[in-house]
């Protein structure tokens, strides 16, 4: 066992504070990480605050995390000490369901073994990335290309999986229409790609209040959602829409949006069940679905597609006694475009 | 103009009654017919009660017809005097937008024309076939193989499409992992048919009252949605459930049914919106679609996938005098299972 420092929730109501955690041995397929940066995500906060359910205190997360390796176990062959790597949202899952051998883990049968707040397969729960190190068994952890600095890498590992998987899934390309609500964390990722994959890139924000850097991501067009007008503008026009919002929408306005065999897929997760009309989706043979996370496969891609087409989130780094207020930033849609926290700053 | 006997709503309260109606003169792409059959959909009954929208009386409804070719406009290509021939639940559209340029005219942008109680392009509100001739332009008339009896080929045209569509759009074959929804007019054409297509076939109905009808159509299992067993039982085991039940349900318990990138579709429609957890979604990354109707094309080829199959709706023939008596056992599922008037009973 290793004892390291980190930042915790004491409670769902209480601040973060510093504190210090245990990591296990390394076992022989296991990576020690030194962790450089890690990324907070929305998801952090919501968990931390119990409002995706119960989970135990303290508690330790973020799911965006890259460092370089320090050690490793004796039948690791994936990694070596001195790799640049990184780990996302999930730390195992029970490698023998169906959609594990497909290689699709984050769809585990069994619930994949989230990087925070989940149980362990050697039952222990799992503690995240706010913190100095993180022990990953092998398989679980993907490579940081050189052209990606550290502290732009971390939010690929969520925010750009998350829309990049989706965003392969549904086949987006040259001349595919792509909406992406919300420029978020998430939004500004998914614009970056589905740009960098072809696609024609609208932006349906609350405001016109980020249009210049929508369009500096890539996106051709930016709408307010807050007109009616859109909505009627932009019928009909859609093949994917992407959405990064987890408040509550009119599902059946933005649904209405989508071309002959559109998809509207969400990344984010409102925890109220939303009223959807048959009809809408009659109109145009429409769908509507959700997308959680990516396959590690998939986590790896996107961070080589990232380092191929010269794309990085856009990072504002942070110590660690500043995660409380990022916090309060976040829920107030005030960060451009991801906080990422300096793990230096928890020595 | 042609008088012509029909059954109509005199407003959306009353019981439809005999009556006459014009039929417009046969232009030079047009296509008069002699009904034989023409089955009765619960979409005639929301219609004619208003449902689903005001719509003008007196209403003659029926949008599953099959009968005879008795004259043809001077360009007629495709169809000849004699010709045993089919009308669904379209009877033209704008063949200008995008989607009708693709083939897929039954989602026509401006609105497909109904077979009854849509303005046509002349500006004429068409009339269904509950009536003994109907004008049709050539292009939304359909040919009824010689190998299916006219009175079990009327119900292809609206509950064999409807079903056959999103059986083909998803992609169902050997393998393929399907539930239906409900055993009743559309339903039972659904369970022919993906059993035909080589699926491994599941009904999931409210009792199992109609299990042996169900064996009989092609099903290998069949549950009780009564049962709450069933929905922990089936989780995760299908590729499309294809809902053919108007009523409303509990989206997400139907939904948590679908295994990996699963794809639940609604043929039938209730005009409540419904719930709908995005959490269910992010599970297999579900997909939850709207099917409306077929193209021509599709209807074309369900009928000539039914006369390959040996494929044909369940029917009970009756006099136009027992349509109201049939709405009644419609509307208490009472009809295995499709109810399909001999139109010689208007002359």
């Amino acid at each position: 066992m290793k004892t390291v420092n980190a930042y915790a929730a004491p409670s769902a109501t209480e601040p973060l504070i510093p504190t210090t955690i245990e990591r296990r041995d390394v076992g022989p397929r296991d990576v020690l990480i030194e962790i450089a940066y890690a990324g907070i995500c929305h998801s952090d906060i919501h968990t931390v605050r119990g409002e995706w359910g119960p989970v135990a205190y303290p508690l330790v997360v973020g799911h965006e995390i890259v460092g370089v390796v320090t050690d490793v176990g004796s039948e690791v062959t994936l990694h070596a000490v001195g790799d640049r790597v990184g780990v996302g949202c999930m730390v195992n899952s029970c490698r023998e369901c169906a959609n594990c051998l497909a290689g699709a883990e984050q769809y585990c049968l069994k619930g994949n073994i989230g990087t925070y707040a989940a149980t362990d397969l050697d039952g222990i729960i799992t503690q995240g990335g706010y913190s100095t190190h993180v022990v990953v068994v092998e398989d679980f952890v993907v490579k940081v290309p050189e052209a990606i600095p550290y502290e732009a890498a971390a939010p690929i590992l969520c925010a750009g999986v998350t829309t990049y998987s989706p965003l392969v899934h549904w086949k987006v390309g040259p001349g595919s229409r792509v909406a992406v609500v919300g420029l978020g964390g998430l939004g500004h990722m998914a614009v970056k790609i589905a740009h960098a994959m072809g696609a024609h890139v609208t932006v349906l924000s609350q405001t016109l209040s980020k249009a210049d850097d929508g369009r500096r991501f890539g996106a051709e067009a930016y709408f307010a959602t807050s007109d009616p007008e859109t909505f009627s503008t932009l019928a009909s026009s859609f093949d994917l829409i992407v959405n990064t919002v987890s408040a509550p929408i009119d599902l059946d306005a933005y649904l209405s949006l989508l071309a002959l065999d559109g998809t509207m897929v969400n990344v984010g997760a409102p925890p109220e069940a939303l009223p959807v009309h048959i009809f809408t989706l009659f109109g145009n043979r429409r769908s509507f679905a959700g997308s959680g996370i990516g396959s590690i496969a998939e986590t790896q891609a996107v961070l080589d597609f990232c380092a191929e087409h010269g794309i990085a989130p856009e990072v504002e780094v942070i110590d660690a006694s500043q995660i409380n207020e990022a916090y309060e930033r976040v829920l107030a849609s005030d960060v451009r475009y991801r906080f990422v926290i300096d793990s230096s700053t928890l020595s």
